[in-house]
């Protein structure tokens, strides 16, 4: 058991081969619009397991061996399909003791990417935010919060929660960070927590949603605590499970 | 002649290989803690010409064939270096008319890395703030700022000027941004602009120069219009020269 555990933030997934992310470590992944986003709501509504998967071409392959299967690039449900990457796709409770596929444009990949790291690899979004900090900071562990950013670049939204996350974590002395995109993250935190929506109307992505006709699971994605699942990769099979905190204070 | 010209900024050269930069597009380095403040001070105090050089084999062997070598690693000068990386040793006006070859941990790297980019390269630093961002309201380009950070992530002190300069910019019409790394930056800058000594108290890479008795350029390094020099790589020859703004406002 160490003093005090780091708390890191890294901007984009291009940037985690330059941090020293080892097997003993976590990394929290983070892609509020909107894959994080709709994993939390699957397991908060039941889902039993995803399957997190990098290409088109294996989200079929799966699909031909009759999974059900979640898929989307650039915010549209592919044809082959059965669902796409809205959190709302993921809550009817339909789904519910279900295995799922899943492939994203880009959260999913990063999921992958940070799977290949051998860390503890968790799922982080504003919906389950505290019961989130909380088993943290019961894990003994230092944490990278990996934003996924958009094709590789900084983004505001998944900053935000980083900033969040950190926030919360450094309120317990157990925990420290001399990391220059954490402090910068937690700015943005202080500077737009009250009124999110405001704060992030002027991100790139968040607009991009609405030109597209895809911002209807905005309010939801910005929602704090609405769920208490913490998705978990199984370190055996590559899988996502759930694990549930009950008594969120 | 376009109706706008985008700028963007870049926390990091690992993120340089996601921006489309191409040739017709201008690339501003950014290194404060030390390599751009140093160039910029160079050629304020009469240097004629700078080699940057990646790696310390090729310093070493331009010093055998009789140039004027600056090298340092991690902060400190190299043995067989004639100057180290701090901006006052190009300011005692001995190096007038002079070439020097320069290598740096990082700031060297980043300039090589941006002319492989093929756009137009020119070196930033808070000494030339003022007389570089007139210069590049002249030119009709799209401006990438590029920050080149620690070790490639993030750092608090590139990314301020880099919103120092995306402000100033973003001031006249004929630039916009739609760039969530320079939203962030320019917040930084007015949260900053201030007591900028205070505001990078925080930072990681400040404190590692203090810690390793580096901080006495700092108050240089972060001090506004100290120069008029705008260091450019040549194409040709890639070789950084100075132009000089004389009646800067």
């Amino acid at each position: 058991m160490k003093d005090a555990y780091n708390v890191k933030v890294i901007f984009s997934p291009a940037l985690l081969p330059y941090y020293d992310v080892n097997k003993d470590d976590m990394i929290v992944v983070v892609d509020i619009f909107r894959a994080t986003t709709s994993i939390v709501a699957a397991f908060e509504h039941g889902v039993k397991s995803i399957i997190p998967v990098r290409t088109i071409q294996e989200a079929k392959s799966y699909k031909d061996k009759g999974y059900i299967v979640a898929s989307e690039r650039e915010g549209k449900k592919l044809d082959f399909a059965d669902l796409g990457n809205s959190a709302h796709d993921f809550m009817s409770g339909k789904l519910s003791g279900e295995t799922i596929v899943y492939s994203t444009t880009n959260g999913t990949k990063v999921i992958q990417e940070s799977i290949d790291r051998q860390a503890t690899v968790v799922i982080g979004a504003f919906n389950n935010y505290t019961a989130l900090s909380q088993w943290i900071k019961k894990q003994g562990k230092d944490v990278y919060i990996l934003c996924s950013g958009y094709r590789n670049t900084f983004c505001i939204e998944d900053t935000l929660f980083a900033g969040a996350l950190a926030d919360s974590l450094l309120q317990d002395q157990s925990f420290i960070s001399h990391c220059d995109s954490a402090l910068i993250a937690m700015d943005m935190w202080k500077a737009g927590k009250d009124d999110m929506l405001s704060y992030l109307k002027r991100s790139d992505h968040f607009n991009r949603l609405k030109r597209r006709g895809l911002d209807g699971v905005i309010p939801y994605s910005l929602t704090l605590d609405t769920a208490t699942a913490i998705p978990i990769v199984d370190e055996k099979t590559g899988k996502l499970r759930g694990e549930k905190i009950m008594n969120c204070e």
